[in-house]
């Protein structure tokens, strides 16, 4: 049995988003062993939307189809189908509460075109969607054919893929022998120079063993074929341990591993608390020690000092250091760190300064330039000073110093113990 | 004419790499008002990409092809087309040399597979390739069809888009008539409702008007096709203008607007500052404020009170009201963008609590509940309830909570004009 992606979109057409979810599919298909050989981007036109399904069904015994379940007139994919294989749409009630019910909690009232939303082709089984109003279906109209569809929403449609379609693959007997992947998480190191160093690993028949670079931050991905996971997780332990320990401190974390999760981690293993000051990253390193749940148990808060009077009124920076050696130096950072932790009474304080840019740089301070100031518990402070460089987006400078701030706080949480 | 985008390789199929070609040539293909209604991704293999040419001259005029061009042994595209088209491949000298060359200024020497790169149908174009060594083709091998071959590095690709394919389809006479999107930006309505508003849009020839959705955002895109960029918006215009007066206050911007970026020129019109204080959004809010370029001219801000403690030290909560009405409630909601505008001096103050999950959720303070509390310039303090349902993630709640509150501040800050 071979699978075809079909992402059904005009916005795709126009190139206005990017087809993510044919690449989420496609991980997915080849972790339960799936192979699949096409994927088709089809706009929401009923007649090319028809040719398409004429082509998949000739080649392929499994369709995934994203796209075009929404209430809106353009959405054409489910009646399309059942128009195709000549099958009555039917007026499914349990969709149709659970709808009525999604808009009730959040206080808005159901609208005639939802009702569109519950029709599906008779003989179709609901493919529940739990996040949001479009449910897909599965569904064999003939005989070795399974299509599956989901909306264009990444979240929703995996959140789906996950409790639905994974389950009922697994039923017609795929994920046999499944591909499990793990992720080692690295901050600090170029991807050239870690896949130098591991080298001898990359040439690995199973596991493999595959080196990524994303804003900073380099991934290896370890992926081992098995019949199980248990047996996929013996045989990645081993090369998972030996690349720990080649990476050392530049190694971090795992998967679902944030560096504000890690941090978060060791904090509480010392009963440590933390706030921070933030200067241009705005409140994003906040955000950051935030995104992860539970973090209120070492995580107190922090000032957001965007304007200087800011930082003189709450956070005590002397004024005449700000005049003197402006708000973007190795002073005032560490004069924000200390404030913070001072009155928020927290074990650490962070604190970051920056030229976010795109304007306000000058030839002494460019922007990408940024500033880190770090309290330990013992009230000790340092200031690491990071140039990302003027080629570098805002938005992207902002994150990396965020990041940056928490690799620093983990490799001091990592080194005092 | 339509065009059709045919991307080679294995690594998409196996999802190790996002298709992003295929959303630059679809937007360039727009730009250039050629219609494309298909995109094809495929592996390196002879028989299955066949197959897809097969389909694609069946029902497009222009194959735009990306990937397969290298020089070792799973690069099949050039061939195989010619293959294909029964035309026999010669070896192109000035690509000979141009590798040679590359090769020499990189002090190393080529190697045999390079010769296969020099290799392209009889009667094929060269479309040169100035960053890397894989040169692409323009052919028309039958009449009335245009194909055009380019790596799969996207910034060769883009180049050699840019530099050769752009004039040559222009001599074919495209690119007088340009496709120009403009997107309207909604927030607080449904897509379901706004596409019921103004249905009588959603059919229109030229300019199209196509709604869609995503994260609590709802955006209606008004392509108009036309000789050139100034028509294009004359098209657009009035189309525009009705669509904002059937909209009103929902609509908030257009393009590269976002929430925050529309907030603040609103604030600036007035000379009016803001800070903001932030429970469970964790400093989220503050960021997006600050992802706008310019931003400390009215965002001075804010106080991230993530603990309580830190919202009775820094924001003058009333400890009583936290332990009888609780963190998440409209009384310490009030509080807070009080006590962050008194203490910044700042003209407008918002705050946000909630319960952003997944635990911490209550029978009478489920997960999703959200306050937001608003102190106006004249010091008149309001406070909003949301339920954004417990099915929502924590990172969905925190995003929807912070638009919410930078949508809610818009709103008053058009009332109060």
């Amino acid at each position: 049995m071979t699978a075809e992606i079909i992402c059904v979109g005009t916005e795709l057409l126009l190139g206005d988003i990017l087809n993510k979810n044919a690449q989420y599919l496609a991980q997915q298909l080849a972790s339960l062993g799936i192979s699949h050989y096409y994927q088709t981007v089809v706009g929401d036109n009923i007649e090319r939307l028809k040719q398409v399904i004429k082509i998949a069904i000739a080649r392929s015994d499994i369709l995934v189809f994203t796209g075009g379940l929404g209430p809106t007139p353009d959405d054409l994919t489910t009646e399309t189908l059942a128009d195709f294989f000549g099958v009555p749409l039917v007026e499914n009630s349990e969709i149709l509460e659970d709808i009525a019910q999604k808009y009730a909690v959040r206080g808005r009232v159901m609208t005639l075109s939802n009702r569109k939303q519950a029709l599906i082709p008779q003989g179709a089984k609901v493919l529940p969607n739990s996040s949001g109003t479009a449910p897909g279906i599965i569904w064999s109209p003939i005989s070795n054919l399974h299509i599956f569809t989901f909306p264009g929403v990444p979240s929703e449609m995996q959140r789906m893929w996950q409790e639905t379609a994974v389950p009922y693959l697994k039923s017609l007997g795929f994920g046999k022998e499944i591909i499990y992947s793990r992720t080692l998480k690295f901050w600090g190191i170029a991807e050239s120079a870690l896949a130098e160093k591991v080298s001898a690993f990359l040439s690995l028949p199973n596991p493999t063993v595959a080196p990524y670079a994303s804003r900073g931050e380099v991934k290896l991905r370890v992926s081992a074929k098995a019949g199980s996971q248990t047996d996929a997780e013996q045989l990645i332990a081993p090369i998972e341990q030996q690349l720990q320990a080649i990476a050392g401190l530049d190694y971090y974390g795992q998967d679902e591993d944030s560096l504000a999760s890690v941090v978060g981690r060791l904090l509480q293993c010392e009963n440590a608390t933390l706030s921070v000051a933030e200067s241009c990253t705005g409140g994003g390193l906040g955000q950051m020690m935030t995104d992860v749940p539970g973090s209120s148990r070492y995580f107190m808060g922090g000032i957001i000092s965007y304007d200087n009077q800011v930082k003189v009124s709450l956070l005590g920076v002397n004024p005449q250091d700000l005049n003197q050696e402006g708000a973007v130096s190795r002073t005032v950072a560490a004069q924000m760190a200390k404030g913070v932790r001072s009155r928020l009474g927290t074990t650490w304080g962070l604190s970051i300064t920056g030229i976010a840019g795109p304007d306000g740089g000058t030839l002494t301070k460019p922007v990408g330039l940024v500033y880190i100031g770090l309290v330990e518990s013992n009230g000790e402070v340092q200031v690491f000073e990071h140039r990302y460089g003027q080629d570098r987006s805002r938005s992207l400078i902002r994150y990396l110093s965020a990041c940056t701030a928490l690799d620093l706080l983990r490799r001091k949480l990592l080194e005092t113990r």
